[in-house]
């Protein structure tokens, strides 16, 4: 097992990574001194398949255990849903000490963070990932969030956990279009910080979509490092050092929202965000061709698209007009300018845009 | 004008209290740089009655306005009306720097406050309390919150406002009984942490009730500073300071809910419910029954009541023991020891609240 710090002072807490951690969820969790009656947040799936294991780890050591499942969708990331769960828990917890945890992957943990954040001003929460991408991105970092009908994720509040579990034997029964969603994700953070983990990458892609669960583990740890460490420094995206972890995202963003977030998933847009990125940082000079060509290379291995399908250019550029990161200002890249290094620009001219979207449109 | 700063680093801002800030409330604004286009939560009512000299002032520094109107009643203070109004910011300021405004009582405040902590991760929002209680209670100190079916104010977070404007004037409009029940915190404030105050509540009481200016910025200034002082040494409530302004609120709280929130409003509750406090402080020997009558002849001189009417002992012991402040834990009450001074005291046996209260009650 392995323990990464986020350090925020009084809202510091730990994030462990390993295999077989949620039979021992009751114990650590007990240690911690947060409450006695567990709130859990999660869908049908998840309880069904491994609800029994966290159930009975924590009644080992006494802990009530509540459950409320919400449908596995992006649609459950709505006020509706905060507000009959946050009923629910004053209804089911009563005059008990109670905490949150999150059980699930990206939308349980935006969702029953943003409930934890608002229950009674501010009440413990947990997360436990099941995805590879929640575990190594969303659990991290105390974003919350609901979708307004305007847009995805303009509702939230920060509020840190108290701590993140994530076993890594989860992602066991995650089928592979899943997995490979979350290594874009991992991907984006080797090639923003961890010339380590890209080579690691490089070497043990067929391990890692094998499932190997000391692979996994050194992914999902070395991961969660950066984004920790990123965090301690700029935990509400106020000083541009919590920015550069939207490397291939202004693209990825569009891409997605330019096809109705049908298509590709968050991963597979990303991942071609991120392309479009090394291409621009190739085009101003920033960055060599070879580095261009293993990160496509690497990608590719990986199963994740390097060529953008079913959508117009003139849709993507319009979407990325209205990306939430810049209204009213110029548009705002981050690049690279090395392997593990980023350099923020603004202001790339519409030209160039134009030029490397149609250079990674399919031909069809 | 006077000026009061609350102090918490980068979440500081001032209050400014005098009368005729509401004609001002353009120049004010525009000097915080903090938007262009002012969103304004408030109710028909004062849209109608004051509105226009807003309006006007946003108008003269080219701060563009969107009105949003709520229905003046608790009901407002729910999920579905934050839902609908984050919608609407999105619709209508779009591709703007939005700032919001809380222009109306405690429950818009409360409202659009949460909405403001809510709205993109938390967005700068300026409070222009219109009630006495507002000005001299709610808008300070960055509580905000909603409702749930299961009880008041159950969910929100705390967001401080970046400024709060308290126009005296626009208390000339509030009926008597408005006033009055403001007049509760104020003797709160008075008893709890200034005998100045107290004793310029004793001799000026009329002026007070006949609105003079002068005697309202006096009491609204000094209240605020109060609030201002408790909040930025306990910003969250964790250090037992903040709690002293429940002073008159556990049995406040009981007495309200005992009744279904109909019958006495809120200052009327506090009013009865700082007697309360009193009486145990006396029974327990830490207060003379000298200083007793002065706070009870006071609150009567005020207009509020000092009998409880109407609702049975045994519901407000009820009612107090579900008390959100003490949930599983003993009883927990802020009594005075001196005009100007408190103590919290845990435990209260339960014959000497059922002596108090019995003694308190209405013969009819």
């Amino acid at each position: 097992m392995k323990k990464i710090s986020v350090h925020l002072k009084e809202r510091s807490y730990d994030i462990l990574v390993g295999s077989g951690l949620l039979d021992q969820a009751g114990k650590i969790l007990r240690r911690l001194h947060i409450g006695d009656c567990a709130y859990i947040v999660t869908n049908a799936r998840l309880r069904n398949s491994h609800g029994a294991i966290l159930a009975t780890s924590l009644a080992r050591r006494r802990l009530k255990a509540v459950w409320m499942q919400v449908p596995d969708t992006e649609k459950s990331k709505s006020f509706a849903q905060a507000a009959r769960i946050t009923n629910d828990i004053t209804r089911r917890c009563r005059l008990q000490r109670v905490f949150i945890i999150a059980f699930g992957g990206g939308v349980v943990g935006d969702l029953a963070g943003f409930v934890a954040a608002v229950y009674r001003r501010g009440s413990p929460f947990v997360q436990i990932p099941t995805t590879l991408l929640a575990q190594v991105d969303s659990s991290i970092g105390g974003k919350t969030a609901v979708d307004l009908t305007s847009g995805k994720n303009l509702a939230g509040v920060f509020h840190q956990p108290k701590l993140v579990i994530s076993d890594v034997q989860l992602l066991a029964t995650l089928d592979r279009r899943q997995v490979i969603a979350g290594l874009a994700e991992v991907v984006k953070y080797a090639v923003i910080a961890d010339g380590v983990l890209f080579r690691f990458l490089e070497k043990n892609y067929k391990r890692i979509l094998a499932k190997d669960p000391a692979a996994l583990e050194f992914i999902v740890s070395r991961s969660a490092a950066i984004k920790a460490k990123i965090v301690s420094k700029d935990e509400r995206e106020l000083k541009f050092i919590r920015t550069t972890l939207n490397f291939g995202h202004t693209f990825g963003h569009a891409i997605e929202a330019a096809l109705g977030y049908r298509g590709y998933n968050h991963g597979e847009a990303v991942a071609l965000g991120m392309l479009l990125a090394v291409d621009i940082s190739v085009r101003l000079g920033l960055v060599s061709g070879t580095i261009a060509k293993r990160v496509e290379a690497l990608i590719a291995a990986l199963g994740l698209p390097v060529r953008i399908r079913g959508v117009p250019l003139s849709k993507i550029l319009k979407a990325q007009s209205h990306d939430k990161k810049f209204t009213g200002k110029k548009n705002r890249f981050v690049l690279l300018d090395g392997l593990g290094s980023t350099i923020i620009r603004e202001g790339i001219p519409l030209g160039l845009l134009r030029q490397v979207l149609a250079a990674r449109l399919a031909q069809s």
